[in-house]
Order: C-alpha cells, then structure tokens, then sequence
C-alpha cells in the first residue's frame, strides 16, 4: 500500500476494541520514530510505551476519559526534554563522534555554537522546540501505522502536568507532548469510521510562487 | 521500498545538484501533508511552493546562504495560521458539513467550545498550536520524499520574519514555520552524504511502563 492510500484509510479512532498490536508491529512505529530527523540530530524526546493496564486506566482519567487510551493494547506517549544542557547535547554528539570513528570528546564549533544558543534561551523556549522536533516523530509514526494498518488516535487532549507526574517524567527531565494510542478501530461501535475524511482543497492549500 | 528502509536511506541533503524533481513526485509529498492529521482537523497552516529562481536566491539569502534552497527545483515552505478566528474555524467546519451532507451552516456544540477556547488564548499561543500541527504534516511530507527517494532537507534555520515580509505572508494571517527544499543530492560535493547515519539507541529512545 502506497503511504497516500494509508493516509487515506486511517482515521482518528474514537473507539477502539481492544484487540491487541503485534508486538512486532508496535516496534516497527517507534522504529520510525526514532529514525526521524530532529534538529541538528539532537533527537531532543523520548517515546514511553504504556501497556499496563492500571496505568492505562489512570491516563484515561487523565485524557478526559477518551476510551481509546484504555482499549488500545500500547499506548505511546511523546515526551520532549524539558531543556537544552551542555551535558545532554554532548552525550548526542559524543555517540555521534564514537559511531563515526572520531574520538568521543571531539567538540566541534558546530557543537560550541550550538550550545550555547540553546542555552542562553529560556528552558520554556528549549521546550517549546524539542516538542516539535517530537512532533515530527510523531508525524512520521502516524504514517507507519497506517501502512501496518494499525489505528492509531493522534492525542493533545490530556493534562501534560498531571501526566508528568503520574510517569515520573520531571525527575527524568521530560515533559509529555502528545499521546499515540495503537490498536484496532470497534466499526461496529465509532461514530466517526463511517463519516467522510475531509480536507481543505488543495487549491486552498497550495500557495505557488513560480 | 518500506518506510524504514526509506528512512534509513534519506538523510539531509547538504548539497543538492539542480535536478529538477518531476511534478508528480512533488505533488504526491504536497498530498501526504494535506492528509496528515491535525487537531479537531483544522489544518491551521499551508504549504507554499516556490519554484521561482530569483525568489528562490532570495530566500537562500535569508536562510543564512545554505545551498539547498536555490538548487533545490521545488522550495517547500510550511507556514501556519498567525492566529486562530471565529472565521477561519467557522470555514473549516462549514466545508466538512458540506462535504458529509450536513447544512454548511450548523454550528455543533463541539465547534463553539472550540472555538471559545482558542479564540480566547492569545495569537502567540494560538501560533504556536498551529505550528505544532505544520510538523505533523512536515513530518508526514518527509515521509513521503523519501519513499519517492526525493531528497528533502529539513530546515528550521532561517530568519521567519524577512521570509514573512518577502512572500507577504503576514497579509495572509500566515507566518512561516519551516523550509523543506526538494531536489536531488550531490553524491560528489555533499560531506554528509558518506557519513554514517547516527540515532539514539533504542534502549535510551523507549521507557516502558508494563
């Protein structure tokens, strides 16, 4: 299946039957989450994976009560690095410089700039981009649950701060951006699998300049 | 070619060598992103495509002289919706009840909360949501250059305010986000194009909860 017939077949899933994702399923997405390109390959976030079904339970609460985090069998959680340090941004470059054959201290002046732009900037800021990078990941997972023809619920709707604190995600320096739900659509019991997909035209879309 | 082999392959172009993508190709990376999924379906933001030469070394002077946007054939630009109005969401929504054979004009309880509660958050705030959306799309775009083995570079490294005044998109309630030029690699002038693609173990990228 071509990634646009993908696109076309998934659909937010508003109920899902609580079939359980392969697990070689469920490591293919977040392989193609890790593979996705980030800021200057800083890969500024993490992906939990919550299969627990107490935890479930509790971040349903937590999401308003959306039954697909409960039903789905995994539920990824998107979390980016609350700031930008010196020491997180070596370690990336340390393992960049080892995989690459240079000595792991090398500290290049692309990595010297790049530090200290980051951190002269508010951790708010720092946030503010690493949850975008996360959200390129996100992007791009989405995607391969469609061609796996896995369901998959894109989430913003949750308390972040209420999250954090349920997963312990401050003391590992994380803050939670968005939610993933993987699983199986219930058709017999979703109101929106049967309504039309629909997007702005592309005439409304595309702005050229040729 | 899977999506991960597709992702393994890509990377992001240094130097591109003027070869003109085919128009196809560029319009299936447009479609990926005018399906991807984005909050309550808002699509708060547009692709603009320039193909304009001299715009073309325009923008390359703004994006700190990086090569790939001149020789790139088809510049992308991501740009969101400045802020969120009654309008914009009111237009969204009449053309989805349009396109399900509802009256264009029924306004569900879903969109006045909606619509009351970005409307009443401030225009950064508002932006800021709606870029996060362009990444999902950016994200998906990525996706799909790779699978068309396109080569697309990601860029965030530009000045957005002197994009914004050169394609007048602040007249547009629109203000740039990100640049993905499309084109095709030079394999014998690009540094990056030999060196070894580097990512977070998957050990570091995942935390599991069971």
């Amino acid at each position: 299946m071509s990634l646009l017939d993908a696109l076309k077949w998934r659909y937010a899933a508003k109920k899902m039957n609580g079939e359980k994702v392969q697990q070689e399923k469920v490591d293919q997405i977040i392989e193609a989450a890790r593979l996705a390109p980030t800021s200057s390959g800083l890969q500024p976030f993490n992906v939990i994976v919550v299969t627990n079904p107490e935890l479930k339970a509790k971040i349903q609460t937590i999401a308003f009560g959306q039954s697909q985090v409960a039903d789905a069998s995994h539920l990824l959680v998107f979390a980016a690095w609350d700031k930008y340090t010196e020491e997180r941004i070596r370690s990336v470059f340390a393992n960049t410089n080892t995989e690459r054959g240079i000595p792991a201290e090398t500290i290049s002046d692309y990595e010297v700039q790049l530090t200290g732009n980051y951190t002269t900037k508010s951790a708010e800021e720092n946030y503010a981009h690493a949850a975008r990078q996360a959200y390129i990941a996100f992007g791009i997972a989405i995607a391969e649950a469609a061609l796996l023809k896995v369901d998959a619920t894109p989430m913003e709707g949750f308390n972040p701060a209420e999250l954090d604190a349920l997963l312990g995600l401050g003391e590992r320096g994380l803050r939670s951006v968005t939610l993933l739900p993987l699983g199986y659509r219930d058709e017999a019991n979703d109101w929106l699998v049967n309504l039309k997909k629909v997007r702005k035209p592309s005439k409304e879309f595309i702005i050229e300049f040729n």
